[in-house]
């Protein structure tokens, strides 16, 4: 779910939220759909269908409204995803979107982020960092990479990187029981963005990956390797007991 | 999608709204898988999974949707509905929930709004008004009793009430290119509720429907005709010419 003044904010709303650069309504829909598509590329699924529900605010909901969904509709055409339904409600408060997308297994079944063993490769599928410059509105989710890679070798584990690789990769750990070295000098950076950004500003929306070296020797020029799975619990740098910086997204309560 | 403060207040929660009385967690959840529920029992459809997405209040957000999840799966548990999927996130504002039913066609095929034809009876699978006493969040969708009058009859259109039979009839019409006559004293009102009330006070959750007078006959006791369909195209009260009281919930832009 996607919430006007903390996950984006509008051209033009009253709404506005510190180091979030204003969007149009037609790039936010274009990201939730995005978003969502991303979630099945990290299970190497293909998508079908998607629901979309809206909570629109009063004033300027429909030309809003309009929008939002060509941009949905876009991202859903490119990876040929029906829009089947979801619902739409009005209020005094600000934008809300909510899509759902539904898919089917691809070649290599459902991949979770459970089955990363010692000794496999870490792979993303791109570089990391400074997505808040537009890519985080812009980026195409690896739907067709996932499936690519999924049809070239038996991945272990996968997750994609909403949250930040400093936060999204304990949590591929903790599912499989298993930690991780990371290789400092092997994370592919965006221009101009530093290790720390690489890894600790998030919605890079590339896909992180677990496989055997042999498999992972097979994915050059579609995956880069950045580390390795160890026995030993916990995210490190460059060797085990150095903790990788924590950075990144965390959804919290107070 | 219900937003806190226009389509329910909780209880203990700052964000009050004039004339909804505040409510549980729980049965705001129940409330959110129930109304979807209902727009499967307008097609007379099974529902089969579901999503469902909530945008928390970062206080008290955890208890918050373990409660909702409560009331959500009771409701989807009773009708044999999985909840498959949704997401969760959180921020600064008001309770957010989205939820979307996946079902499949029932024994007559899908029913739409727009096959009711001029002749035809009006019915109704209950007593209509009142419902902000409590039963627009405790109220049972209607999916068995629809399944049970699309096997007994060709349902031509069908409906379920929810912004109140004066808002939701002249839907039904449109769809259909029809008009409809609805005679006072046939409509069933809940006790203590006005007729006017009862078009006009929304969230019954009822269904309304058209069948030939001939199926119509067939299903008393189990639906109550309130009127007929009509050539000439409007929503009238007791005689074509004389409207029916404009009442019932708009959704509106400003």
């Amino acid at each position: 779910m996607l919430l006007e003044g903390s996950c984006f904010t509008l051209e033009g709303s009253p709404i506005q939220a510190a180091g979030v650069p204003p969007a149009s309504p037609y790039r936010v829909g274009r990201k939730c759909m995005a978003v969502n598509l991303s979630d099945l590329a990290a299970m190497a699924a293909i998508p079908r269908a998607a629901v979309i529900s809206v909570g629109l605010p009063r004033r300027g909901g429909r030309e809003l409204a309009e929008e939002l969904y060509r941009g949905a509709r876009e991202r859903a055409d490119q990876f040929g995803v029906a829009i089947v339904g979801g619902d739409t409600n009005t209020w005094d408060g600000p934008l809300v979107v909510s899509v759902a997308v539904l898919g089917q297994p691809g070649p290599g079944g459902v991949i979770r982020r459970s089955g990363a063993r010692a000794g496999d490769w870490l792979m993303v599928t791109g570089p990391l960092g400074g997505s808040i410059q537009g890519r985080h509105l812009d980026f195409l989710p690896r739907v067709r990479e996932a499936l690519d890679l999924a049809s070239q070798s038996a991945i272990h584990a996968m997750i994609d990187l909403s949250d930040g690789l400093a936060m999204d990769l304990p949590r591929l750990c903790a599912e499989s029981g298993v930690g991780a070295v990371i290789e400092r000098g092997l994370v592919p950076c965006h221009e101009g963005v530093s290790f720390e950004g690489a890894i600790g500003d998030g919605e890079d929306y590339e896909l992180l990956l677990a496989v055997s070296p042999e498999d992972g020797a097979k994915l050059a020029g579609k995956a880069i390797r950045i580390g390795q799975v160890v026995e030993a619990q916990g995210a490190w740098l460059d060797e085990v007991g150095n903790p990788l910086p924590r950075l990144g997204w965390e959804h919290s309560f107070s």
